[in-house]
């Protein structure tokens, strides 16, 4: 994550994991969720801001999460159920549930369907917000396999050369085990930057950089610009302009859009609503395809082998997806996950509201 | 593709695609490959040009492809085996056979698998040049199923941050098929511009765009910048700078590998050069996900709505990936294919030093 979205030091307000996910728990289960599916969602929101990944983390996301339970708009008790299905395929009605607690549970069947036959594929529609796509891909690198996942999103992000927003910012994430190196995890937006990450951005009051949103003409604004008002830009997609590539970052964000949604028989966001966010799991079986040690042994090789670049000039060192996200858990895991003051004081009012024990920060 | 990698109308001569088919096929048979093979060769390589995909085609690639038979670096008589398998996947070791007649062999098996279990995925190892990576998952669309194909190739491209060269260009493929609209044919380098472009570029004249390459230092080049001679600069991730999104660029290239290299067993050319490239392909069946006439009438909407999206200040309309491809086939299948002069030229060397007969120009 660059600079620009972390937390001000000034601002930072220390808890633990642990106290964060018994909070994260209570809220949930007073959204009616059952205890288990609560302590799914505490787990997946509380992990992915041990990771630093903030913009998807409790802070940026429970609190709308919370909104769209009590305005219900999410389902916290989903009849979810598998509506097709093949040896090594599942096509799953997600009946609205969040996809931060549906996915591991897709993604579970998907590594059951890979041990049987090497490969698991699920797609999901009637879903909500998924999460950080890469913690769901990670369960499956857990089981010695390499994890894929993806989600289809509300339209945010405007087709290169077009003035209408038609693609959301589609997120690919991929997970998979080494021997002795920190595991590849690598989870982006197929937009030039996250929607997320426009809210953190606003938070922390830093400005936009130069490809990243076009004006409402569609014309990608190349310096760098306030965060300006929803509904006064348009995402791009990555890239930014047809020149540096705005064509890839489009059809990335159809390639998810086609696994999400189209395997799961539906449309668009942006054309059929009713059917909501559409998600995409798949676990590739290690074994099926060669030796489990072979592959973390060559991964570790290749994942040092990347570590040991030599950096350009005025860079400090080279990384792997990942890597950060590895030191950031060790880092925060001892030493508490930095909320932001205004994050806290959410967690005030809305467990008080509740009649829930505070937050217990450090 | 850009105009400005095309050829310039003064130097173009046209041709028939079925007189360039034979052609092609009859250099093949003249390297050693049986008829077959030779036939599969041609067909693949025109049906390339056919789709404007000059980069990819006889233009920019036979004489390497014959260079390299000549030389011994390639097999004309592989003797390709799968070194394991599951019922959804196969691991193929391809005997340093030329990847472009090799694809279709194994994206059958991707697509028998598929019918059987409901997705079918195959790596390869001791591979060599893939071709198009798009025209191998257009052969599982034909076949009602989602197609991919990737393929791990040399370090051109260096890690964001990065001085040196560490991943290929490492293209992806998606492929889907539409009922009334031409399929959807996503074919792109996870680099920031494909390595053959430059290669055009230089046969053309034309510069090089910012944010394309870095020089030696690993300094993104943020000008244009006429091309350099190789060794003299490095080629940047899609994204091109950090801020810019690289990367993602970094991180797709690196999917890339994880799904081609370490899934066959194998290192990356960069660490072993004697298992040649990796290859991925993956065939998802669509009816073990959904109805196949639900999932193209979809398809055809959602193409249809991006094509209908009001176009940006300036631009003329706004496309989706495959569909200037689809009106290019049509159009240089009734006109012919336009070859740069410099080609033709050695189309003429070529047949007179292997007793053929010339290619016939239109």
């Amino acid at each position: 994550m660059l600079d620009r979205f972390k937390v001000p030091l000034a601002d930072q307000v220390h808890v633990s994991d642990a106290a964060l996910r018994q909070a994260v728990a209570a809220i949930f289960e007073k959204c009616n969720l059952t205890p288990e599916d609560a302590a799914i969602g505490a787990d997946v929101l509380v992990t992915t801001d041990l990771r630093g990944v903030e913009s998807h983390g409790v802070s940026n996301m429970l609190r709308s999460y919370v909104q769209s339970y009590q305005n219900g708009n999410y389902n916290p008790r989903p009849n979810w159920r598998i509506v097709r299905e093949s040896p090594s395929t599942a096509t799953i009605d997600g009946d609205g549930g969040l996809g931060v607690i549906l996915g591991p549970k897709a993604m579970r069947i998907a590594i059951d369907k890979a041990k049987a036959v090497g490969v698991g594929i699920v797609t999901m529609y009637n879903g909500r917000h998924l999460g950080a796509v890469g913690h769901h891909a990670m369960l499956a690198a857990q089981e010695d396999m390499v994890g894929m996942c993806m989600t289809a999103t509300q339209p945010s992000v405007v087709p290169t050369f077009g003035a209408q927003t038609r693609l959301g910012t589609n997120p690919i994430a991929i997970a998979a085990p080494a021997k002795q190196q920190p595991a590849l995890l690598f989870d982006v937006a197929t937009s030039a930057v996250a929607g997320n990450k426009i809210g953190l951005a606003t938070r922390v009051g830093s400005n936009l950089l130069p490809g990243w949103v076009a004006d409402t003409e569609g014309t990608p604004i190349m310096e760098e610009t306030p965060v300006r008002p929803r509904g006064q830009y348009f995402q791009l997609p990555l890239g930014g302009t047809r020149e540096l590539g705005s064509h890839k970052g489009y059809g990335l964000a159809l390639m998810v859009e086609t696994l999400c949604t189209m395997l799961s028989g539906t449309l668009p966001f942006g054309l059929e609503r009713d059917t909501g966010y559409k998600h995409f799991f798949a676990a590739y079986n290690i074994s099926a395809f060669t030796d489990v040690d072979t592959f973390k042994e060559n991964m570790d090789q290749m994942l040092e082998w990347l570590r040991e670049t030599k950096p350009a000039a005025g860079q400090e060192r080279v990384l792997y997806p990942g890597l950060l996200e590895y030191e950031e858990e060790r880092e925060r895991r001892e030493h508490g996950i930095p909320l932001h003051k205004e994050v806290i004081q959410w967690f005030e009012k809305i467990t008080n509201e509740l009649g829930l024990q505070p937050l217990q920060t450090l």
